[in-house]
């Protein structure tokens, strides 16, 4: 199984791609994992937040393929605690054959074609977060994850 | 009211350290905070997870004064959506009038007198995050809080 992380725009500040890439580099001596970057829309400013949201999700489906098993991080998704996400990576590990993507939307949330092709919600927190944010966050989480399916000392119960 | 960020050891990590300063910078704009920082234990090896815990609990309270509201960031903390927590922070400054005192706690949690001392328990996510993650995450919040309260365009509900 791939393991991806789609999201929408380049991650700007270089505090959040130094503690980004670190991570990313951490979980990668467990699975295979990158991020995978759809660039913004140019002239969002002539754009309602509606039709922002309906072209990202075009572009968001766009990158897609068949067999995707497609989790989005939504606020409405399921909380789940760090070890509870750990044994949901194992099954997913166990039961996905291709491609495993997590996708953080836009600004404005995903688009009704992004919701329906998802197979899954997850919430990291019923806080809304930046975009940069959210994605460091992910990302510790997936080590985090991997850390504890591996047995490693990264994570206190 | 003047709020503080209570935390036990430094951030060490350089990208942490930039991301925080910057969240806490741009919050002075609208209140009073700061990050206090206890100074880490030395030779933790040589105590067990539970003695760690009450050395440190020890230094948090030293740290706090009679008529701080004490809030601890806690996993079995009540969770709030960011316009939520940015109503709570309203109640907060029009009812504290001293000083509100965060407290992200060591590696194993807080010790029974630091519950026994503390006012309220949140908490910003099931999960666990890093120390420095963690932190991170409560002066975004924080930030964002104020933001949402001042009308500021950095939230979209």
């Amino acid at each position: 199984m791939k393991t991806t992380l789609l999201v929408v725009g380049k991650t700007v500040e270089a505090h959040y791609i130094a503690a980004i890439n670190d991570y990313t580099q951490r979980t990668k001596r467990y699975i295979s994992f990158d991020i995978e970057v759809i660039p913004e829309l140019k002239n969002t400013k002539s754009l309602s937040a509606e039709q922002q949201k309906e072209k990202e999700g075009e572009l968001i489906c766009k990158a897609l393929q068949p067999g995707d098993f497609v989790v989005l991080l939504d606020e409405h998704g399921k909380e789940r605690r760090s070890i509870e996400f750990a044994d949901w990576m194992k099954h997913k590990m166990n039961t996905v054959n291709k491609r495993l993507i997590f996708i953080i939307g836009g600004p404005y949330g995903f688009s009704q074609s992004v919701y329906d092709r998802a197979n899954e919600k997850i919430s990291m927190s019923k806080m809304t977060f930046s975009h940069q944010m959210i994605r460091l966050i992910f990302v510790e989480q997936l080590y985090r994850a991997m850390n504890i399916l591996n047995g490693g000392p990264y994570h206190h119960e």
